[in-house]
């Protein structure tokens, strides 16, 4: 590639942005944001709509088959399968269409990929394209405001079924990263706040098996978290209950586990809820926070701005992007030491003791 | 990272996409698709529809300010403004909020950055998202059928602004590879198929003082070229004319340009052009094609992707995904020789001569 920074008439300030290479990476960065994102959302949506990835899921099939499953026209939905493969979606198997193991994986069978799967988010973005990203700027006015389809928090068991499902969606890596990265040796009672479903404890029960939970959950939650650990085995060992976590003692525990709670909390928040944890555990009692990743310079979180664009159609402030750098001060503050740093997989763990 | 490639159990077949590296990749490519674009798109149209570009364009501006002339909530516009910070839209000037010299390039004053500004693509993306994207799987099923909201092929002169103002907008870099490789030495009279408003002859005119061009171009776009060709001083050198590229002969020349002609079109169509090209040149004379890259497997051209998701709804197909690969062996066909192949800013290169 050429390095000349040279430019023709036609852009007079496009040295702005530096040379010709650093240029075409912005290019390229602007093709995704306008074009990219664009076709990928809305294929996966369409294929979404026509159950197609239902109707490939136990093996390919030929178009003739698949468009009368689907009601679709053959020579459109060719074109639609055409622009799937071109994706990553679907492959082309001898003569019939097949999904790639990369849409098996992600856009089939949410039961089988309970930790890692992008279907309950893709309902979830429709539903938000059309009841406010369409009108965000509206929003921005104030002439529309954020309601959220489900109540938030959840009252009923529904709406915390609707919720718990898409927490546990996308936490595969996060509980592969605490089980490699958390200090739990000798912890035999862990107090898990704000705990969802219980999928995250259990993974820690299957790695330490002296370990009992107690999980902190809402109401509405309570027989969801039951059922799920009788269903897993771990009926015994993990327990939840009601606590508010802002204003009501903590039970005691040898350890106190944030996961993914307080990443979109400010540092006062932060410094209330580490104390509640703080109040909880006996001198040498353990305390471990693990988040997302939202502060990253060069990796924005889009995960999270799903949620922070949301707010844009608030008047009250609840979403912040603080940077987690700030975590060993405030535990120190607090009264913990020995603090420790693990980042992977777009987390970032923090664990401290009670002095 | 760790490198083990057992699953737990709530992960059956994820094996399939291999061990835990892969499968991460996988996960922020599907976090692509579903949250990325989504956030991208619907903020720059927000920011688009409130004009937020244009109120920054000439510097900082203090969020009171700003949102007084945006007619926006101060902490909601807060929160847009922060969004747009984490995506690389805007950034924080002391006090104030200013854009990045990337925003600045892509979204504001087009005049300035006409072969390189992505504003007509969000008013078109817009427009595409509300009329066919949403209900793409009906467009698939044939319930609804796609009719573009400007005539094309474009009838009047307004109809052909809003095409070559489209075209226009993405050929900085298409222009800078032509410029720097295509071989023009000894060519006096060049005839560019399909030139659009003329802007990438007129940098050719600009690097070679011997050369003119004929331009082939549609009725209504024929005043556009000529004014646009004034207005750079290349009246004299740059012609268009009105010729079916398909049907009538080309006018006589020593040299045949197909600018982002070819790209779409099957071997039997591009089998059909170049032949008409041949029949214009002498022995000696030479073709040029250049194309954006739409065959790349391991980049997907969301550009044309855009375009080839408005097929699906029509019943009878116009675009296609080619093999650039074939130029050589068609080109050799139609008696061309001498082949040559450049590849570059996600564009390739096709030179020959006529034996």
């Amino acid at each position: 590639m050429s390095t000349t920074q040279a430019q023709p008439s036609s852009l007079p300030d496009a040295h702005s942005i530096g040379d010709d290479q650093e240029l075409f990476r912005a290019t390229e960065k602007a093709y995704d944001m306008v074009f990219k994102g664009t076709v990928d959302f809305f294929v996966i949506k369409a294929a979404y709509d026509l159950k197609l990835f239902d109707e490939l899921a136990a093996g390919p099939r030929m178009l003739a088959d698949l468009a009368e499953a689907t009601a679709t026209v053959p020579g459109r939905l060719e074109k639609l399968l055409i622009t799937m493969q071109q994706i990553g979606l679907a492959q082309r198997a001898e003569e019939a269409w097949a999904l790639t193991p990369f849409s098996i994986q992600f856009f089939t069978a949410p039961e089988q990929h309970r930790n890692l799967t992008m279907l309950p988010f893709v309902d979830y973005m429709v539903d938000l394209i059309k009841t406010m990203y369409v009108d965000l700027a509206e929003m921005t006015r104030g002439k529309i405001n954020f309601t959220s389809m489900i109540p938030f928090p959840p009252k009923t068991r529904d709406d915390s079924i609707f919720y718990e499902t898409i927490h546990r969606s996308n936490i595969y890596f996060l509980t592969k990263f605490l089980g490699e990265n958390a200090n739990l040796e000798g912890v035999k009672h862990l107090i898990d706040v704000g705990g969802g479903i219980g999928d995250i404890s259990a993974s820690l029960c299957e790695r330490y098996p002296e370990l009992k939970v107690t999980l902190l959950n809402l109401p509405s939650a309570q027989d969801l978290v039951r059922e799920n650990m009788a269903a897993k085995g771990l009926g015994e060992r993990i327990t939840p209950v009601v606590v508010d976590m802002y204003r009501e003692p903590y039970p005691k525990g040898d350890a106190v586990l944030f996961s993914r709670i307080l990443y979109p909390m400010n540092r006062q928040f932060c410094s209330i809820l580490l104390r509640q944890a703080y109040n909880a555990l006996e001198p040498g009692g353990r305390i471990i926070i693990v988040d997302m990743n939202i502060s990253d310079p060069n990796k924005p979180n889009y995960d999270y701005l799903t949620h922070y664009v949301c707010g844009i159609g608030l008047d009250f402030g609840v979403l912040e992007f603080k940077d987690h750098g700030i975590y060993p001060d405030v535990l120190r503050e607090v009264g913990f030491t020995d603090v420790t740093f693990h980042e992977q997989y777009d987390h970032v763990l923090y664990q401290a003791v009670k002095a």
